[in-house]
């Protein structure tokens, strides 16, 4: 990268929508920085204000990117308080936004967090209400150039970590509904390499009041009206139908408990 | 091309909606492999299943960009199944996606088609559930790096063929809703080349329950208020209404007949 | 910019929406014309034909962009009618679109405007509903190419101006709500440089019936429940809430009154 360190990869994930000029106006500010850096939208569709579903999209999403690729995550309900902006470096790739957990599934062990201080890689007057501008598009944009990281701020040791994994209950794991994605899957936060055995072994899922004991290989698996466990595609299991909206189906929504009994 | 192997356009059509990662995702994959390739979001608004809709969408789309464009499709409802990826080449763009019928309005009467079976251009391992991130991506930014179609796979002469056009009745023709647009205006199957007699003879065209027996040039021709058939900018006629939304006046969505008299 | 001519920076602003294919389409004719340019969305969301909305939009975007920019925005209500198609400069980026006052709020004093005349720079055959494919994107991707401007058409001094700021009444400032955002905050277009006064004068804002009396610097100085008059990032006084929608608890929408009184 020393050699082309404006051709990196900028992404963006928000809850900014696509409707304002929002996810437009902060990619005039990179571009005016980093003339030569490639940005892609990950999603601005996150719910406003969901820090646990921004969590997920971005973990399902940036182990995809090229190394070097700079991933800002702008879902920022502390926008204009004491919450810090942050930097992380982590496999090789970057992670910019609000200190609010967002990044919580995304590290691995290894990775180090910065603080962002320095207003030099900020526009020169910052607002109060959209750091997605201010601060996190112009510090992307002079990391793609090359800056250092160090230059941005110091080390820190304490960023915010959200657990979001299912808990153990004396019988059974009580997890959540991260989301129901584009088709109605819903999308929970149990993850087929914690849960290998829902494939074999007997299961009970209970959702909304409803509870659902098929695992499917495949869509194709399941009957017309029927509701199943499937494997998704970043490895979290889904509760679906075929062709069909589970969401609509059982009438569920982003943080409602989903409760899984293996026998 | 040869000189510049890389920096081929990619185009993305789905029905994967704004608000997961999925879109994202694929763009990742491909930079991973293809840095220099240019990518373009066609629509990802495809109405999820709707093989038919992302038809007229990429037949209406394609022909407006550069030589070397690489069209990737993915409405999929097929996916795990033993349906196949298919790549095909005509008037040196190129297509690539599932063989369920997608591109049976794009092509024209030269082209050749594949199916995708070598390993080697997809991800290492392949889900059942998002072969847009797994295989056509992929195959599209190996394509565009400059590997030669042959490498994919063979050559096959049976690829899924929808009939898509209006069909002859007895006093009438028998087409149908294709969608509406953002605007409200409804799209048909009947494409003005076949039908250039809209524009000068006494018509009826019969939709949810009302007829339409006016042709209006432009939308500034037409009363408030009142329907006409309009030649829509890809050449398929539109029932519209001035600035108002005719698909909310009469009611209608994609699949629905349109029947056509011209006397 | 005469050394890299094509690496200009396009961005588009329309009310396409993103499930037709509209907008990619006219990526299409932009590559296949400049295939350096780098295309930016600013929004395709902006409420079918609304003009106002539009030019709020741009003139919150346009000036975070690089010199040399080029800024094409279709909110067309009279296309195919004969409202000209127009091409203006100021301060060093270029803006296209229909001269329909689409952009009163983005240009400062100096500022040149053209009539788009000459058809070499259009598409061969020009539709009469869909100028952006076939008029403003041709366009701009020739004038990304380093054409120069005049050879685009002759200079007017008549562009279309559009009266969007507050009016003065006898006791009070009568201005409008622009749009509410994807977070329910409500824009209006009373800008903080014409209104610095209400930071800290006692002010009384009456939208919908309800009378607003605070101003607060940021979100988080809000009590649950309560809405504040706040600055919004572009500098517009916006009528908001904390992490709610301030439109859905007012259930106001675009073009309504709002009413300021400052003692």
């Amino acid at each position: 990268m020393s050699s082309r360190p404006s051709t990196k990869v900028i992404t963006l994930t928000t809850d900014f929508g696509l409707n304002d000029h929002f996810a437009g106006t902060m990619k005039g500010v990179i571009l005016d920085i980093a003339p030569k850096a490639r940005i892609v939208d990950i999603t601005h569709g996150i719910t406003p204000f969901n820090i646990a579903e921004a969590a997920f999209e971005i973990r399902n999403s940036w182990v995809y990117f090229p190394p070097g690729t700079i991933h800002v995550v702008v879902v920022d309900p502390g926008v204009g308080t004491a919450r810090r902006p942050i930097l992380a470096e982590c496999s090789k790739q970057f992670f910019i936004g609000p200190d609010n957990g967002v990044f919580s599934l995304a590290w691995f062990r290894d990775h180090t967090v910065r603080e962002i201080t320095n207003p030099e890689f900020m526009e020169p007057s910052v607002s109060r209400t959209f750091h997605g501008r201010d601060i996190f598009a112009p510090v992307a944009a002079h990391l793609a150039l090359g800056i250092a990281p160090e230059r941005f701020g110091e080390l820190i040791t304490d960023p915010v970590h959200l657990a979001l994994e299912p808990v153990k209950l004396p019988k059974s794991w009580r997890g959540m509904v991260v989301k129901a994605d584009r088709f109605g899957n819903i999308v929970t936060n149990f993850h087929i390499r914690q849960f290998q055995d829902v494939k074999t072994a007997p299961i009970k899922v209970r959702i909304a009041k409803k509870t659902v004991r098929q695992f499917a290989p495949t869509y194709a698996d399941i009957e017309p009206g029927e509701l199943a466990v499937l494997e998704g595609s970043s490895g979290y299991l889904e509760i679906v139908a075929n062709q069909t909206s589970a969401a609509q189906l059982l009438g569920c929504k982003g943080g409602d408990a989903v409760d899984l009994v293996m026998e």
